[in-house]
C-alpha cells in the first residue's frame, strides 16, 4: 500500500480532469493489479467519474446543480461564507469525496468514456488536497 | 486480492438485482473475511444498495429521478445521443459507480433489507461491464 | 485487516457525528497507515462527510432534502411504512452507505472541516449497525 498527496489548484467552479495524474502515479508505483483509492479532504469540492468525450455533459451537470441547489437561495441559514458556500456543500454531499478504482494490467481500469474529475464547487480559486492510496494485489 | 469481470446485459432502464451473482463469486473465492469492491465501467448506469422487499421502492426511485432530471429537458446542451442520455449521466453522478461491501463469515455482509442493484439509466438495452475485486483479511 | 461492528442508537431524523468513535477504533488497532472502511447496513440511513464547524450546514442539508424528496408526497407508491419511509430511501440513494477514508500517521485523515456523520432519515429512533474494516499498509 502506497500513500501520496496530490495538491490541486483550481481556478474556481468547474470540473478538472485528473485521470492522467492518477495514471502517472500508478505508473511510478509499478503496481500491475490492485485498487486505487482517492480521497478529497474537503466539503465544498468533490470527485466524479464522468463522460470525457463531450464537454457539454459537464456544462449540463453544472446547470443541473445550479437548478436544484441555487446560489444565494434565501432558504439557506448558512450564508456567512458567501452565496456559493452552502450550494457547494450540497453538491459535495450529492456526489463523492472518495472513489475506489481497480488497477488492471498497470492501468487505472476506467471505462472507455470515463474520466476522473475534481469538481470545484466554490466560485473562487482554491487549493485542494487529494490523498491517493494504492493497494497491490 | 482477486479480480474478475461480470458482464451484465440489461433490457433498458430499470434496476437489476445482482446480489446473488456477487455472493456466488465470494463463494467461489472461499474468502471468509475481507472486502468486496464493485466497479461499473460506465457513465450512464450505476450501482445502488436498495431495499429488496417491496419493488415499489424502485418504481418510486425511477419516478423521483424522472422528476428532477427529466428526459428531453430543453435545457440540456448534450442531446445528440438521445433524450435519455443526459439524464442518464445526471442519475449516475447522483448515485454510485462503485461500492465496497464487507465480507463477513463468507457472506457479503448486506443488511437484512439491502440488495445490490445495477441501475440502467438508458432506455435501450445495453451490455455493462462490472469489475469485482475481492480482498482477503 | 480488522473488522468490528459499531451499534448506534439514533433519536430520529438528524445527523450524528461519529468521527471520535472511528478514531477511537483506529487508536485501539494501532494501525499507523492504511484505510478505514465504513459500511452502514441500512437503506433508510446513510453516511456523509460534512462540515463540522457550523451546525446550520446540516440544518440546510435537511431542508434541501425535505424540498426535493418531501415526506408524504402523494406520488409515492411505497407508503405503507409511513410518510417518511420513501423519502428516507431517496435520501440514502442520494448520499452513501459506505465511506473509505485513509489512515495516515495513526489518524483518520479527515480534512480540517470534515466530520463523519451518520444521517438518520427516519423520524422515529432506530438502532443502526455500522461495520468498520481497518486495513493496514
Amino acid at each position: 500500500m502506497k500513500q501520496q498527496i496530490l495538491n490541486i489548484e483550481t481556478k474556481g467552479r468547474g470540473t478538472y480532469e485528473i485521470s492522467n495524474d492518477i495514471q502517472s502515479m500508478i505508473d511510478k508505483s509499478t503496481i500491475n493489479s490492485g485498487l486505487c483509492h482517492l480521497f478529497l479532504q474537503h466539503t465544498s469540492a468533490s470527485l466524479i467519474l464522468c463522460e470525457n468525450a463531450d464537454a457539454t455533459v459537464r456544462t449540463d451537470l453544472e446547470n443541473f446543480m445550479a437548478r436544484i441547489a441555487p446560489d444565494g437561495d434565501p432558504a439557506y441559514q448558512h450564508d456567512m461564507e458567501g452565496p456559493d458556500d452552502m450550494p457547494a456543500h450540497i453538491r459535495t454531499i450529492l456526489t463523492q469525496n472518495s472513489l475506489t478504482i481497480p488497477i488492471h494490467n498497470g492501468r487505472c481500469a476506467l471505462g472507455t468514456w470515463q474520466g476522473i474529475y475534481l469538481w470545484e464547487h466554490r466560485t473562487m480559486k482554491h487549493k485542494r488536497k487529494l490523498i491517493i492510496t494504492l493497494q497491490e494485489n
